[in-house]
């Protein structure tokens, strides 16, 4: 049984190692596991059951009549042929339960970068005398603030616990609330999101790319939010019309934004929320992790013992959760 | 019985409200509770036996034969006269308990600042088109990270709480570590304090100023620290060496440094440390908490009771603590 492994990245921490390929093939010595770059991934296809990559490309299906399972390593699927593997009869998994560390610490080092004042002051320290006074105006206290999680998984549920310990009050919105939660979160219904974002000091939108989250905060959203509040997108860069958040930056109500996604990817070195002070733009890092390939291996050799014993697979995409997460609108 | 509170400042949150006043007033009415500015303190303080403020003038004792006790909002006492407190036989106290939400807030979201490259992040991009691949170098993970709280009393124990919600490991240095901890802090005792910052990828300052930690961290301790180690000072600026800290970011271990306090204050424009692309500087905000007055109100309720009942107050200062903390080295 050949399994085909593409994981090459610009970052090292995003890709194979060879201490990952033996741990495999020691732990599954029946597997015949193949080390491909993009390039050599043609050649695998045809004889191989099993492809483990960041990437599919679409042409690929037509060369890999043995294929049945496609493993991806992020979280998301927005970017992989769900709906062509779906007609070619082959599953398609995310990974998860790994994400949730680094990206609540990214969101907590923006919300408190904000709520303490600290990218004022990175800024204002090299022009000016002294900014004291203006930082106690714009600083809040996180204690007793509310977070508002738009899109509310996994990930949304560990930042909600690393929140919860600076006593924050958690809103978790989704499109079905679960029924009987006991994770100190108030579940608001994705229908009543107006609320949801009418009360939050902070917004942090952690939702997929699917048609329904297109330019879901538009300016009838942003205008909903509370004066002074921060937005945060660590989801993707589609659910956000740039124009309407520059706009209540400028003459809405927002206090500040960070954006970990945008599109175009970078921004122009023109573009007006590039130079805005009180925007923060950061290089889809949120998920950047030293321990991110070692957790993608972890997940990936359970689901294999899962494939290889006839298991049902963790993290099946399916096209009503295509643009990859299980919290779509 | 006569308490004089002088308790104005330039921001509302450190000021008495007219609602405190009348609280204390409801709480106590048998006392006769005097509201004060500096300018008008020495007319009250002939009659007061209690001074509850922020500041008190060496020259007014002289001005208080009935004086027996000092209370201050603050959690240090550098700034108060606890020598000649003690000379004339006053009771000073310091405050408690409620610092550590602030403190861990804005020691978090400094850490976090660095840890994934928000500064960074920050002043880049208004340069630099793209910096995914730099930041990809700097950052690391705070999960099984190490940190040094130096001067770890009751702040320090509410920041290691925090931190290990993000699962760092936790190592406190005081001068007597507890005997029996129960708190998940590895406690090194300060003679071994070498050992804690060899270890640390971050440093957290929160010593007191006295005698003893004036010029703690010097260019010694700063070349024990560990290769990319981030300073930060929330403590007292008297215990870092600036020279020493600048030569260990230019030429040293350190990966970067935040000064929430600093002598002079604020630095001058041309400072060095001021102008570095690693070093963040607060304006002394560490505190900042609009809930700060409630609390030193309710501490200050608690310890008026204590003592309209004779028993022992809370926080009192001694020469031992002079410096005004727990933790003294």
């Amino acid at each position: 049984m050949r399994v085909t492994m593409c994981l090459t990245s610009d970052q090292d921490f995003w890709q194979l190692s060879q201490g990952h390929v033996d741990h495999l093939r020691s732990t599954f010595p029946d597997v015949d596991f193949r080390v491909a770059t993009p390039a050599t991934v043609p050649n695998e296809l045809p004889a191989s059951e099993v492809y483990f990559g960041w990437r599919f490309a679409p042409t690929w299906f037509s060369l890999a009549p043995s294929l049945r399972w496609i493993a991806s390593p992020a979280a998301g699927t927005d970017h992989l042929p769900v709906r062509q593997a779906q007609q070619a009869g082959v599953m398609l998994t995310r990974s998860y339960g790994f994400h949730g560390g680094p990206m609540s610490e990214h969101a907590m080092g923006l919300i408190l970068g904000f709520s303490r004042g600290l990218f004022t002051s990175s800024r204002l320290q090299l022009t000016r005398r002294w900014w004291k006074n203006e930082l106690a105006t714009e600083f809040f206290d996180l204690a007793g603030a509310t977070l508002a999680i738009v899109g509310c998984g996994s990930i949304g549920a560990h930042l909600a616990r690393v929140a919860g310990v600076f006593k924050m009050n958690v809103i978790g919105v989704r499109r079905t609330p679960p029924a009987d939660a006991q994770d100190g979160i108030r579940w608001i219904p994705a229908s009543s999101i107006r609320q949801a974002v009418a009360e939050a000091d902070v917004v942090v939108d952690l939702l997929p790319a699917t048609a329904e989250t297109s330019g879901f905060f538009d300016q009838r959203m942003f205008d909903s939010c509370k004066p002074g509040a921060i937005f945060i997108n660590l989801g993707r860069a589609s659910t956000v019309d740039h124009t309407a958040l520059l706009q209540a930056l400028e003459d809405g109500p927002l206090g500040g934004a960070a954006l970990d996604v945008t599109t175009p990817r970078p921004l122009s070195m023109e573009d007006a929320l590039r130079l805005h002070p009180r925007v923060i733009l950061t290089p889809k890092s949120a998920t950047f992790s030293r321990f991110y390939m070692d957790e993608a291996i972890t997940f990936f050799t359970d689901n294999l013992r899962r494939y290889l014993n006839d298991l049902s697979l963790q993290g099946v995409a399916t096209l009503l959760t295509e643009g990859g997460s299980d919290v779509s609108l």
